[in-house]
């Protein structure tokens, strides 16, 4: 899995002898088998910088995470530590065990080509997370239809009383960190956001690694 | 199409000549092709009860009801008259033409037997939206994991600062409805939903009607 290209690697490996690690450059996503009980940490680099997270069961694609399933049994939108994260089918995916920014989305989709032409009224390319996941998802088999709404880490989205979203800068300062254990094996995509707005101006880095089982 | 029986009508066929008219009993639901252009009339008939929409491309079931799209090019979760609701290719589905409730939700996916399970704690069998969903749109073709986040009309669901929701009691009356024109031919689905605390603690029928293009 070239994902995990020791060139990307944020930290020495020697010091983390049972994980792996990566860097996903501005922009970029990847996708990678996240096996039941291990433990997935995304960490926001610089600050200010939002993953986009979506995920299939790895026995059977044909389950993915659902942000209604998840939200309806978490009664919030707004998930962190102790939440699980639901698939279609009502089965835990994820647990969300630590968390130090507080500050995520499950409302909205990864931004794709058609939004930034919707937003800009341009024709121009614009790389995205939507492409990002769909080319990573790819080589495992889920096709780009089936990837919903992402769980958005570190993405700042406030809900009015009277229903309007809004977009906000995300609060998320360098060095903060979210993990979550894999309560099944999994096909997991992961995106260094790809709209400039969303991300303070300026796409970064994510960090991510893998932590094998306790 | 069964879902549009006569003897289920609850109107006289005769007083609307380019319409067809069903009921909905409680905890049922139906699927039937809606083509572009025609308009789809939801009515709480007795008031306080919810029914759950969601849609497929008749083309390309690949292309379905997003609520993630929806809520983004929108910018808001309380979707109502003049709102265009999105697929998950980014293509308009639907357009609300009224509304006299305005009140709706597109957080939450259709009850399911699973969602019953964890509830309440039994393994009894519970009627469901989803597996009224799965069995009538299942003659057309998608399965019940393509089935994501309803438009849940009428359903009351509030959603506090913090993230926090709570599924109230509609506030929709005896005859309020919303009526939804089409942006593409349609695999349509809906529900009278199945769930009691969801409908003021008594589930109860639903009414819809298809309006031929203007």
């Amino acid at each position: 899995m070239g994902s995990f290209d020791k060139k990307n690697s944020f930290y020495p490996h020697s010091s983390y002898p049972h994980s792996l690690m990566g860097i996903l450059a501005p922009q970029t996503g990847t996708a990678f088998i996240l096996k039941q009980d291990e433990t997935l940490k995304i960490v926001d680099i610089e600050g200010g910088q939002v993953c986009d997270l979506f995920c299939f069961s790895a026995i059977d694609p044909g389950e993915w995470l659902s942000s209604g399933r998840s939200i309806d049994y978490n009664d919030t939108i707004s998930l962190s530590t102790g939440h699980l994260l639901y698939s279609n089918r009502s089965s835990p995916m994820l647990e969300i065990v630590s968390d130090t920014c507080g500050k995520h989305d499950f409302l909205l989709p990864p931004c794709s080509l058609e939004m930034f032409r919707k937003v800009s009224g341009s024709t121009h390319y614009h790389p995205s997370c939507h492409e990002n996941l769909v080319q990573h998802f790819r080589e495992f088999g889920p096709d780009g239809d089936r990837i919903g709404t992402t769980f958005n880490v570190f993405m700042n989205v406030s809900v009015a009383s009277e229903g309007r979203i809004r977009i906000l800068p995300p609060i998320s300062k360098a060095g903060d960190h979210i993990t979550f254990k894999a309560q099944m094996d999994l096909i997991m995509g992961l995106t260094a956001c790809a709209h400039e707005e969303t991300n303070k101006g300026r796409c970064k880095s994510i960090g991510y690694e893998i932590l094998d089982p306790i």
